[in-house]
């Protein structure tokens, strides 16, 4: 006989020798890669049936707990460094941009656009913070028209959407326009540190591995403007015990802020971050020109 | 600052280099294997976040479609090749031994125990065939006691337990208890060729990569017997069109059985297989002696 089965030297061009005539190109390449590093792992450690079942029970539990208000996948992917490894790969700016870091699945897109100064805390709980900077392009000029959208958890440890009976809507959210001068101001509190939901098999993973599912403290912000690059980042507390073993691998020295402590009983404390966007398309003339 | 963040280069260092002071070592190895395979994987191919976010649709999709009577991240694994491939590894069998090849997710534990002979079709539907065949040790001689363990779709591709209210209970399933000969005999049907359950995230792959979601047709068995490794097997009918494009990878050329015609009006057709088990603990020692 001429035929060929699946032998475990053989495994994956088996597997891949059997795409139909028309897959689409970069599908097979995803799928090829994709295919190869599994079978490579499975290779490598011997996986036991025993450890098999255990895996295809972690992904169905990971799953079924998924729904509108929980996403046990994208955290299983954080805790692996996985979305931190996207972003990596994508955003390979230019120097001097300003770093990105993981979206994380607590923005919510439609966030009120607020004055310059307003305060984004609508809970009273916290340390007030002014927090001051501009937006900036690679050339050091103001940004005009672009839009700051940021995001916190409360004093508590919590976004708003976590706790919809217990935060006002919109609680540490809000959106900023700037002008000709680049600049952005508004009001919200120092942020804390705070675990990601670990009730979930993820959670049972970390606590295997011996790894606190622990976040430093930090703020999001989503920063846009036309012909520039959208960014994704967050700022981080300078100072905080966790900013070296964040559960999902977000910190980068860069966005590193320092906290000024204000004399003042309103408003305690400062934290000024200018922003700085790559231009859109940042081809080999893009880059520079345009 | 001495301090080390997540980079490109470093990510899987950084991801292994968080694990506690006391993780199980077996967990270290395979998860040290399997992040780095994955990293590797999202680096070589440069994931973009659109294909990242179409991954975690993707898996929570498989994982949402589980249940009682569905497991799509066992038919993922099966498509991916690799639950043969972890069957290839963990049964490194002896020569002589009868090849295993996947379980499935259609076996059911206590099948009734028939009489040598006895008919396992019991919905009148198909051609009925007589199967025989002994199940002997390495060294050709018969094993008394052994369980033959069968299981197999009916005339229109469905296991029973895929229409409990079509088929009666225990249609195409048995248990047959071996003598001091070895001998088993019962009836059942020429099996027939199927597709998968393939209106899924899973039969969606299938359909993007242009691969088909058939079985070649085949009958289960798992036999045990005291003293000897639990054999878990299929046959497969000789000349079968899917034989070399089985979507779950399972045949084995030693699988695959010849069914002779009888010229008998009750019965059609004759599958002769003898199933030959490999000792327990096939150590250094083990294998040869005891």
């Amino acid at each position: 006989m001429t035929m060929t089965y699946f032998t475990e030297g053989q495994s994956v061009a088996e597997v891949l020798g059997r795409h139909g005539p028309n897959v689409d190109e970069r599908l097979a390449e995803v799928f090829g890669s994709l295919v190869s590093h599994l079978h490579a792992f499975a290779k490598e450690v011997v996986l036991t049936e025993s450890e098999w079942e255990v895996a295809i029970s972690f992904l169905t539990r990971t799953g079924q707990l998924c729904s509108d208000q929980r996403q046990e996948f994208i955290l299983l992917s954080d805790v692996l460094g996985l979305s931190m490894l996207v972003d990596a790969v994508n955003h390979r700016r230019p120097p001097g941009a300003t770093d990105s870091t993981v979206f994380g699945p607590f923005h919510v897109d439609g966030a009120p656009v607020r004055a310059m100064g307003d305060d984004i805390c609508l809970d009273g709980k916290g340390e007030s913070c002014l927090f001051t900077g501009r937006v900036l392009d690679l050339a050091g000029e103001p940004v005009d028209g672009a839009c700051v959208d940021v995001w916190s958890d409360n004093a508590d440890g919590f976004y708003d959407v976590q706790q919809p009976d217990e935060q006002p809507r919109w609680n540490n959210r809000g959106r900023f326009l700037t002008g000709p001068d680049g600049r952005y101001e508004f009001r919200g509190i120092k942020p804390t540190s705070y675990p990601i939901p670990d009730d979930g098999p993820v959670g049972q993973l970390l606590g295997q591995l011996g790894r606190h599912p622990y976040r430093p403290a930090h703020v999001h912000f989503l920063v846009t403007a036309p012909n520039h690059q959208r960014l994704v980042t967050h700022t981080f507390v300078a100072g905080d015990p966790y900013l070296t073993s964040d559960s999902v691998f977000g910190v980068k020295e860069s966005l590193v802020t320092e906290y000024e402590r204000l004399d003042d009983q309103e408003v305690q404390w400062r934290c000024h971050f200018d922003f700085v966007l790559a231009p859109d398309d940042p081809g080999p003339e893009g880059a520079l020109g345009a």
